[in-house]
């Protein structure tokens, strides 16, 4: 059967070959949820399947484990009461080896056709993984079904093609033959294989548990590698069921189910730091804080590491034709799911004496007060507001709202506590932006949450300088600009590539700074500290597999 | 012109992409010192360059340089006298900064044609690159002009060409169209420029410093960072010279020639340490000591380091129908260049009952005694030994045959003081082979230099075993077998792609297994701990350059 799956789905992967080259616009997995797209009644048996799993031991058989962990809640309030068994890292580490022993013999039709396989089974549990994702994220339903599902998947596959890609540049079996003048040529077939790293480790994180997960763990499986997959302690129920999916598909084709496995485990223990120096772990990727990456990136030397890190997300603000439109489109970027998406915008730029725009010179005051007003609208009706904030995912990010209220600087607009109609108790807030000055060093860092500074500069050459530096010391993954002047948009170009960020012109409609779609829009860029890697790229995949070489004269 | 470059070199270009891609025999840069590949006078003009530079401060100028420096001997004799300007790490970043604002803006197209006329013009330079590889590294001439010229230039096309292959899979500019149902489609215009990393930081060898250090150095500049080249103190001049043409060229380009800059220091200073890591500095190629690789590794963080260090390479004799053959291949790879490379054969296995051959059954000491017979033989005539031995680099490596000597075993060839005919003083040493058991510590770690070990051993099964292992925990470069069988060869094509290293098969002709022929032969794997890179692949360069997006509605 396993090499039945590499043909079952190669259409798909020809294809997706082609769009990673034009990056145009291409997508195999719906993002609509409609019955015409997973049929009648996926999304109440998803539902179900959710709702079925609460309060009961997570059915996943892991041999080892030597006790259950798992205290998720719902950002929408009550606890999901789930178990997952708990591994030690030497446990965890000998069974990934013992599984890696036969999938490295695989090759990689076969892994690829696992890889694209789960995928597929993925993508029919979308409603199921919507439900788990938004109850461990806080997302709202709409969103975890599209990020959490579809879009997750898509970038699953991005990474599975880029590796493919790369690998089926290595040939098979060739003669090299020499010249050697008057004489006969030296002649030689040479056979190269494709070798796995070893074990790979995915840390993922609390709120974007599969999109940032799928791309480090696919990437690492279809070049060979088995996979350890670490959630993070508060969103675990999302990967625990992409994890079964897969375990279910490697036993079906005949592999070890331990190729991928779980490693659910208590906030505070010691569990991913310990896996993550461990010498038979030879890739890591990492979404997560500045402070746990940087001290990955610097103490697991032994592994490749890919980190998706925090950073300062900027717009600049220069001159408009449409001042409402860019109001409108920031505050949707600012209260989709309350900021809490690494490519929110957070720093505002706009020059103290004012903007161009269509109707002419228009003050910092009323540019202030625009944004304002968008955020408040948004967040006007709590029925409406509510799909478009989802609810805060942790404690700790509610409170940073405070924090940020605390700084004393003046209110642009206020975050307020809605009620949920459906879920009384969710956490939800609507955004708190600030006025701040350009000196200000609160703004010079990460306030993770619905939190933004509208920040009042010299001028626009002044918010670009201002910009390019905080990208180059804290990092960003969006950037974005305003201005109808070439010149500007040129200088904009210009320092996004000395600081090594990708940017956005003009976004006014329906397009919003904090959105990429795989195949067209690489994630980050890597060239700045928020992500050493881009998801997905040559880079991304290249150094998870090696090639042996093998040669004999023929 | 800087756009001309790409357009006169398109050709080969193209030529040498397929070449990575078929991995058959391909170079465009001959081998052989001929006049009619080189010139008529070309040897002569080459030799008497090098004269003409010995005794004087070598032409390259280089501001702020606070010294000079430069005491390299030759290992045929004589001071070489030389000075190279001295420049602090600070004034070395500070100018290659200064060089990268306008080089990183010239784009793939230009970065790749300026490479490809400093290749063109080093291997004009053939000859005059020889001497000085021969006069620095202690290489016999034929392999200092083939190995230092041509395809040290082989191994630096290659490096570009995989650079641009994958650059060239950057769209410019492309629409993205998603569908809207019966509305008009979403249109974005994306653009999307290469940027490079930084300032790169190569650190050259004293046995192959330019080919070991052309990979690295192109590599890096063909995907638009600046080069800063350190060169090994004991063998500078190879180096000079090449940043002298590169410069050369960079400057007729309208480019700063700091682009690329050389870092010439004494033995024992702190300066590469510094260099490495400093925050501006995000690429380091190195080639050396493990000691040293390692500390880069677990230091340099900031940066991508590509390593190549030490390992243990290995031989398994199983069986033969040539044993001859066998005996004259093997002794070969030991003498050349005075095992001065880094894929010399160490640890030969053979069971300790013998193995089959053509004429039955030979025992453990005739198989011995025959490599003994063969390594003495190429000694044997001092004016032709000279050529293939060459001269040893450094006195700890010829002092290390002593230490070898004094393990106290059985000797199966001794190693010989020769007489150059041509430099007296030339510190020429031939092959030292002991023999080991399998148990004894000394065949676990690398004896750089002439000095490798018959073991003896349980059966080829625990030859396998044991390769496996040493390369596993000490890493190897090259690694061979010698069987009739096609179960054992098996055997050790599974243990070659567990412990991640290259193999050769049986070479009893005309291929060394310390030989490797680029656009065909990986060099290195990346896969075990002697380098945690291969030349060349995408791995190499994929993660040299970055990808910024610009994206707007249209």
């Amino acid at each position: 059967m396993s090499q039945d799956l590499f043909a079952r789905h190669q259409a798909v992967l020809e294809k997706a070959v082609e769009a990673a080259a034009a990056r145009g616009y291409w997508s195999p997995f719906s993002e609509s949820p409609s019955p015409r797209n997973y049929g009648e009644g996926a999304a109440e048996a998803g539902q179900k399947a959710f709702e079925d799993a609460r309060g009961k031991p997570f059915p996943l058989e892991l041999a080892d484990a030597f006790d259950t962990v798992g205290g998720e809640s719902s950002p929408f309030g009550g606890e999901l009461g789930i178990t997952y068994p708990r591994l030690s890292a030497d446990a965890l580490v000998a069974a990934s080896t013992r599984a890696l022993a036969n999938w490295r013999r695989a090759g990689p039709k076969v892994w690829v056709g696992v890889c694209l396989e789960i995928l597929h089974r993925l993508n029919r549990e979308s409603f199921q993984i919507a439900h788990a994702v938004q109850h461990t994220t806080g997302q709202g339903f709409m969103m975890a079904f599209q990020a959490g599902g579809p879009h997750a998947q898509d970038r699953g596959l991005e990474a599975v093609t880029y590796a493919w890609q790369e690998m089926a540049r290595i040939p098979g079996v060739v003669t090299w033959e020499k010249p050697q003048g008057k004489n006969d040529p030296i002649r030689m077939e040479k056979r190269f294989t494709v070798v796995p790293r070893g074990i790979a480790l995915v840390i993922g994180c609390s709120t974007f548990p599969t999109w940032n997960s799928y791309p480090g763990m696919f990437a690492s499986l279809a070049t060979g590698n088995t996979v350890i997959v670490k959630p993070h302690p508060g969103a675990i129920l999302p990967l625990a069921i992409t994890v079964k999916i897969a375990r279910d598909v490697l036993t079906e084709a005949g592999f070890d189910p331990d190729t991928v496995l779980l490693a659910a485990h208590e906030a505070g223990d010691a569990l991913a730091g310990e896996l993550a120096t461990r010498p038979e772990v030879k890739i890591i990727d990492f979404t997560g804080s500045t402070a746990n990456g940087n001290w990955l990136e610097q103490h697991a030397t032994q592994a490749q590491v890919y980190t998706e890190k925090a950073g300062v997300n900027q717009v600049i603000i220069d001159s408009t034709d449409d001042i409402k439109g860019v109001a409108r489109n920031l505050g949707f970027s600012l209260a989709l799911y309350s900021g809490q998406m690494c490519t929110a915008p957070q720093n505002i730029y706009v020059p103290r004496d004012g903007i161009d725009t269509a109707e002419g010179k228009m003050s910092f005051d009323d540019v202030v007060a625009a944004i304002g007003t968008a955020v408040e609208k948004l967040s006007g009706d709590a029925a409406r507001a509510v799909e478009l904030t989802g609810a805060i995912q942790n404690e700790q990010t509610a409170a940073r709202i405070d924090e940020a209220r605390a700084l004393g600087l003046p209110i642009v607009a206020d975050s307020k506590t809605l009620t949920h109609p459906q879920f009384p108790d969710a956490r939800v807030r609507t955004p708190l932006v600030l006025r701040a000055e350009a000196d200000n060093p609160a703004i010079a860092h990460e306030w993770f949450g619905p939190i933004s500074f509208v920040v009042a500069t010299d001028s626009t050459t002044h918010s670009v300088a201002l910009a390019q530096r905080l990208i180059n010391e804290a990092g960003a993954l969006s950037f974005s600009a305003y201005t109808t002047s070439d010149a500007v948009a040129a200088q904009v170009q210009d320092a996004a590539e000395e600081a090594g960020v990708s940017w956005s012109l003009n976004l006014t409609g329906p397009v919003f700074v904090n959105q990429t779609a795989a195949f067209s829009d690489f994630h980050g860029t890597g060239a700045n500290p928020a992500a050493n890697a881009a998801l997905s790229d040559s880079a991304y995949v290249a150094n998870r597999f090696r090639v042996v070489q093998a040669r004999r004269h023929v």
